[in-house]
């Protein structure tokens, strides 16, 4: 147990916007958010969740829609005591804790600015030890866990709980109401004890992602080697590639952002060519004509000087990027794992192979 | 207390679409859900509305899309059994019995269905007393009462429990998981105790439409009198005019069937011209320029050989019709009542005049 203020909020949103893979949206409106609930009621008690009663209950919570609409619409301080009250009352017991659903620049957040204005807990763990596009795609899905009853709320103090037959369905009408609510809204799914939270969830992520994004403020202080060794050791990466960006290709299709970024290498990698495909996070990351990573492994953009986070929608043509390849959560390779998440079902055509195993058999 | 089988379910629908005032969907589909489920499930208990006790969670049942889609999707068995669990488990109590909405065709008939197969009583009341095209137009927003907690399920299994800050914030919501469902869904909403219930609900609708059902199915018995006599004794009905359909004009705005009929007189009206307007239910009849009846009091249309009701949506060119005034239920001729329902909320620029005063000016 320990606290989570202001200091800690800058480095959790950076290290988890590295760890959204190129998606989960804007790290400076979700900080915004998180820093103003804080400053307004306090710093937030961290969890480790071996602290949390098995038979306490323990809801993530999120936002579904555009991340952009977000940052326009903003987030009150009363939607989170609606999402509260909806959902205690539905279970006929007080809510014990909050949790992320996700890494990524704004999903990290807003459980922290919920906490601080509820006055609850958070737990140091999320579902996905990264971001990924679709509702279903979380560790609770392979224990057996369902997305509902799901609760949404917005801004206004509309509130909706869903109970559906596959998670395929909560997507539909979550989907309607979050367009019906002005296109950005507060929901918590997934809710669960704390016993099968301790089974399933990828545990100490909140606090990874704080240890990453200090050690990415302070990447440049390091003083016997350069500022990308410091960044490969702290986060224990893959150097893939780094290029500069030749071309974007994006479309956006039943409401994700699919593209292809094009590089071309700089530096080490002079006279080579990569490229990295999307939908809403980095799916796969070929140099040469070679599969070097694949989903569910991290492959994260991050600008070569800076070394902060490039999400998708943040790619422009110049920009010199460094490609990180980091180790999924080990649930995600399991069979179970890569029928949720792996290459295939995203339309890639290859096996999943490890990105350590890849990276062994190419290195030169 | 009495039973409700088959042939009690053939008059109630009958006598529902009469009440419907043009509104309400095609008797013809809902008396085969209801016959259906009481094929299957046995008759159903009618509770007059003094035997229900104060604390009793009383809910009413409905269908909220176009009743066309309702005859083509069909309702299955299923989806009452989730509304009742969604709703009891909201309430964290049992549910003691089911009521209408409305008076309608599809809507008289749809809480009985549910009655037979959940096994609960349903009471003899409703909201209306006749159909109304809003959602909040019911005699308990004139009690202070809130469509929400609603609950909304479609016959595939999934349910939605939406709270909202208005009843409009009810409808918007509503309406899109509706549209996402496929366009037709069940519902209930405006749940309520016994004490409430008693306080502002139409006592006796299921029974009275059932007297006319009864009536109207044996209005050519008569031997005393002519049928019309006889259906506008039993009726207590005003025969505001009597024409042939000469022209329909049809307008379909924000989801509503706007539209005109315009008469043209025949037997002891020849000569005589008149058109209704309405909006799904007729809102107004004018005679000769002059203004017979308005909303809220009822203005039904029926064939002048059989006195079946003709709904707005089977209006046609050619068809013989008898304009019948019916007086509204008086909790709608208040200040209240008139605001919610009353000709001015519907754009029809007179004031409201009870039916029985319009016609003793205007009689000749």
């Amino acid at each position: 147990m320990r606290k989570i203020g202001i200091e800690e909020i800058e480095d959790i949103a950076l290290g988890a916007a590295l760890l959204g893979a190129g998606g989960g949206g804007d790290p400076y409106v979700g900080k915004l958010v998180a820093i103003g609930a804080v400053k307004e009621c306090g710093p937030v008690t961290l969890l480790d969740p071996d602290e949390v009663p098995d038979d306490a209950l323990v809801v993530p919570i999120a936002m579904m829609g555009a991340p952009t609409i977000l940052a326009e619409k903003g987030i009150g301080g009363t939607e989170y005591r609606t999402l509260y009250d909806a959902v205690s009352s539905f279970y006929g017991k007080p809510i014990y804790a909050f949790m992320p659903i996700e890494a990524g620049g704004v999903n990290s957040m807003l459980p922290i600015a919920a906490a601080a204005r509820i006055g609850l807990p958070l737990v140091d763990c999320d579902g996905m030890g990264r971001a990924f596009p679709e509702l279903q795609m979380v560790t609770f899905t392979i224990g057996g866990g369902s997305a509902t009853p799901m609760a949404l709320v917005d801004e206004k103090g509309n509130s909706t709980i869903f109970r559906t037959i596959t998670n395929k369905w909560t997507e539909e009408l979550a989907r309607a109401v979050t367009m019906a609510c002005g296109g950005s809204v507060s929901i918590s799914l997934y809710a669960m004890d704390g016993a099968f939270m301790k089974k399933y969830s990828v545990k100490g992520i909140v606090t990874r992602s704080q240890v990453l994004g200090s050690a990415i403020h302070r990447v440049k202080e390091a003083t016997d080697c350069t500022p990308q060794e410091q960044f490969l050791e702290i986060t224990e990466g893959f150097p893939l590639f780094k290029g500069k960006i030749s071309d974007v290709l994006r479309e956006v299709r039943d409401g994700f952002n699919f593209g292809k970024v094009v590089l071309t290498g700089i530096q080490e990698c002079k006279g080579r060519e990569a490229y990295v495909e999307f939908q809403n996070e980095n799916l796969a990351a070929v140099v040469d004509g070679k599969i070097l990573a694949t989903t569910p492994d991290l492959i994260c953009l991050v600008d070569t000087e800076t070394f902060q986070p490039v999400p998708t929608d943040a790619l422009k043509y110049g920009k010199r990027v460094l490609v990180v390849g980091l180790p999924c959560f080990p649930l995600w390779r399991t069979k179970e794992g890569l029928d949720l998440v792996g290459p295939r079902y995203f339309g890639i055509d290859t096996d999943y192979i490890p990105l350590e195993e890849r990276w062994k058999g190419g290195e030169q």
